[in-house]
């Protein structure tokens, strides 16, 4: 029922020839939040193999406002809208949240996960304690 | 109504742990390619500024199958899908072609993109020759 | 006197097909290293233009041990080591300090930089304020 | 006694926010010429594993012009400075070659790489067959 918070850093060379980080940076640093949030933080063991033995089935990306490049990490919240047998979705948003509270938002995105045997070439199933991992950060769409 | 082809190199630091082409790394291959077919290899001239001058307002993109790092470039067709006043959609498939016709296709995509004038931080309309150039590679969705 | 000290994230697109970090992003490391030290926390006003308004004129680095990917950031220490009218000199380590003290170092190297005038293209003399920032992390080779 | 000729393409998003190469994406470059020098176009079998079983142990990378990003792909000429039992010295220019046979050196550099045995972690010594590669390519330093 919780977003996963994660302040990415930028890196100097992730600035395009606008100053502006570049759409493909994007999707790096959503894999950065993911990662972080299925492992490095983890809410509970069990998820470990969310981070690095899934492949990513589908990407939608929706920029919303040009990131300009500065020092400070920028926010990227996720969390997991959809837990199916053999696949789920996460969402994204990669944001600034000021002081008085209002947000902008840079980026909307949502990712759909499959677990994945690497070893084998194969899908395979969501485990139960990888589920209740999910879970925790499970907020279906169209809920509020 | 014909499909831009690119043959897009790979480079060794492509590849991830898996050996295997990283998600985020086909992402610039589309920009790779968008930048190709709008400037490139444009068909005529008119279209420059649909190359650089433009923001990126969404992409879907969906992993079909995993491509693994070899020396030889990966195909990758681009096309329009739509124009509309201030924005078009681009289409692409990364893909290999075998010899007796068969296709293997690891990613196809979509890009929602619209002309920018960035010294003024503004979306601005298409131009007429844009258009003329946009419409060489029109395929519409769902016609066949 | 002092060495500046970055902790600098890793992301998991660092790792290469061997689950290292891959030599070329080594040297994006020390530019985040860098920049870290002439700008983001710099001892003094001033040096503002060192980190950006610069070229690198050579790059030296050396590759001592393996570094594999891991969550924990890495530590790279660096410094000045000469300052001339129109370049300095700065060298780095790349490393882990263990909790007894002792030290696995990844990467050691120097960088070359001269303070450019970009818009005029030409390389342009160290400003007082500049040596100042700079004198601060001075640590002459071959002095111990 | 041959200089290997690698044409590298350019990508989009190699610049940096001065329309520039960045100086950590010539080090890619380099890892690209090698990679092709030794491995995709080896003038003999035998030296694959010169291509990826191999550590660099050192890079020296000296940045002569700055190289403004264009489509056409950039010359790296490459070529072997010395052999030892354990190690190889290779160089390079980055470079355009213009009509009238004039060159503009971009970058020089030297790397100094070890075979690698990976899934041991340990250096081993070059090969009878690897050595007959690299001797074609030997043009020692100092040598006019």
């Amino acid at each position: 029922m919780a977003r996963h918070v994660y302040l990415c850093p930028l890196r100097w060379a992730d600035m395009d020839s606008l100053g502006h980080v570049n759409n493909v940076t994007y999707v790096d640093y959503l894999q950065e939040a993911r990662v972080d949030m299925l492992r490095v933080n983890a809410p509970a063991t069990g998820g470990e193999q969310l981070a690095e033995g899934v492949v990513v089935v589908r990407h939608e990306v929706e920029f919303a406002a040009p990131l300009v490049f500065r020092f400070e990490p920028v926010r990227i919240e996720s969390w997991v809208t959809r837990i199916r047998a053999a696949s789920f979705t996460m969402a994204y948003e990669i944001l600034d949240e000021h002081p008085d509270g209002a947000r902008t938002v840079y980026t909307r995105a949502r990712t759909v996960l499959t677990p994945y045997v690497f070893s084998e070439e194969r899908p395979r199933r969501i485990r139960g304690e990888e589920r209740t991992v999910l879970e925790r950060f499970l907020e279906p769409e169209g809920a509020s």
